[in-house]
């Protein structure tokens, strides 16, 4: 039976990060080929010539989708996505993919090849091998496991852990429209169960719908950054919005960290749904989550190359860890950089 | 949305195994290193000299386990055993493992961090190391998926499709306990709800209670083949009952089979177990599941070498496909093996 009767520690004492330290501080490596485990991206195994990079991602319903809004197709497009981000985010290429599904009754064989449309779409999209999975029939709602295999060069290979102090932090695309996305959507369903008198209005959104249900991967930012030579200190895939994972790489590399919140890239739609919806888009990079953009640093002497680059921006930099991490405002204003809590999307 | 509104064919139309064909039926593989992907227990990705083996499988509260009756640090243990089972099934050797969990508000630090010793003994047991997940938040249910990797001789792997006429049948250890043992797990459960007037009676049942909540995988048997150089031609864990688990070795190797229903080993235990629930333990070795024994057939030169083996029965022959796959009983019988229905628990 489980031990109901000892001390008892919330979760959310802990918050998810803390929790996930906590489980994993005294884990020992017997493997040779382990280079490492828990705490980045995807976990790195030696293979002599190159490094293997092995990554899992579990999607719940009803915390990291809501099926009234989700196309199933979308969903297995999202899931293959989430997955493989964190191998791009080592710097890699992901050449394999597992899926295990948990199917509850409600579901009939025509919604799961909704499923697999997307997933099989977006595994031709990034070249990537479906090669094997679970399937278990589920008490509740839709479960879905994933598990991307990738390589990457070992000279290549990019770390949370390797940003030093001065190095520029870059970002690709645009932040906070995912969650943008989501605030729309969350509009539609409440509309839709009568609890507003707003009429629905998706209606000139399609970029942050999909980025909130669709979204990519960064594969064309790994090959141009590979293009042109330039090797990222550190990266990280923005799953847990901007502030969480600065914080991360800040962590992982004993740094702090300077953003500048007038050069956050925000698209013009984010900004639109912001106004509509009353959300600062501000807070939905920093906080959104969900963008599946590449943050990384790159040495100071990279920041001719990098300012006119299509894709990329330079959005501050990196200090000394007792120094701290914080949010620049146009005024010259430092408010810390906070991470999200237990019940965050990821 | 989900598309209701078009046809709608019941998932147990299907089967599990018709289900995960259908669904994988027009993968097409991209990558030159995708050996082999759905269909087998794990997925075999050239690494050019070796061959690494990924495999993923997903533990559901309310369908792959019980809380009322299972101690989470089993459970953790269990999770790593049924994962690395799977890179022993193609006779290779597990090395790293990922888990991802999602937990509901119930869980306290106390009850995870049992799950945790559970997962960290079997991973120091298996000489595996734990290098990465994801945690989430559950609205319902306690959900663990785990990702495997290992890695194996290219002359060494052993497919389900290998079996060929008049190969011999083996199985390691025997067979049904574990399903005895949930049998005596659900008659305690029932007691302790108060809906029986039976007395619980663990007592006695010391071996059948462990093969459910706390199995084992076949390293030594694995070990012990290779000692004695023995490659099987096919092998398979038993996961899903050895009529369920041959039909697939017969499936992937367009051959039939023969089991031979007295030769099938069964322990003391599982046998009490039977008479006093009155269930056939025949019937639980055939369709019970969950015992990670290894399936493998082997060359009929070798039975000299394994007639004598402890821990390895020979309980069959291979047959042509068009001989069919049937139990013979003693009086002559033949039974057709039968695989289980949607609901199996793996």
């Amino acid at each position: 039976m489980p031990s109901n009767d000892i001390k008892r520690t919330e979760l959310s004492a802990l918050g998810e990060f803390g929790l996930i330290d906590h489980l994993t501080a005294s884990l020992k490596y017997k493997q040779d080929s382990t280079q490492t485990g828990v705490g980045d991206d995807a976990a790195v195994i030696d293979m002599g010539d190159k490094y293997l990079l092995l990554s899992t991602d579990l999607l719940l319903e009803g915390i990291q989708f809501d099926l009234t809004y989700t196309p199933l197709r979308h969903l297995g497009y999202k899931a293959v996505v989430t997955s493989i981000s964190d191998i791009y985010a080592m710097n890699g290429t992901p050449t394999q993919i597992t899926i295990g599904i948990g199917i509850s009754k409600r579901f009939s064989v025509e919604m799961l090849d909704e499923l697999y449309d997307g997933i099989r779409l977006a595994c031709d999209t990034y070249n990537v091998d479906l090669v094997g999975g679970d399937t278990t029939s589920s008490l509740t709602g839709l479960t879905i496991s994933t598990s991307a295999v990738g390589f990457v060069d070992k000279k290549k290979v990019a770390y949370r852990s390797g940003a030093k102090e001065n190095d520029l932090i870059c970002v690709s695309g645009n932040l906070g429209a995912a969650f943008m996305g989501l605030q729309i959507l969350e509009r539609e369903k409440r509309v839709f169960a009568g609890n507003t008198n707003v009429q629905p209005q998706l209606e000139g959104f399609d970029y942050i719908l999909q980025r909130q249900l669709k979204p990519e991967a960064q594969k064309d930012i790994i090959d141009l950054l590979s293009e042109l030579g330039i090797q990222p200190t550190s990266m990280i895939d923005l799953s847990d919005g901007l502030a969480s994972d600065t914080l991360q790489i800040c962590k992982s590399s004993k740094v702090g960290a300077r953003i500048y919140l007038d050069k956050m890239p925000i698209a013009s739609e984010t900004f639109r749904a912001g106004e509509e919806m009353n959300f600062d888009p501000a807070v939905a990079a920093l906080n959104g989550g969900e963008d599946y953009e590449l943050l990384f640093t790159v040495p100071i002497e990279l920041h001719e190359q990098l300012k006119n680059l299509a894709g990329i921006d330079v959005i501050g930099h990196i200090t000394s860890e007792s120094a701290g991490t914080f949010l620049v405002t146009p005024d010259g204003g430092e408010i810390p950089l906070q991470a999200q809590g237990w019940d965050s999307q990821e």
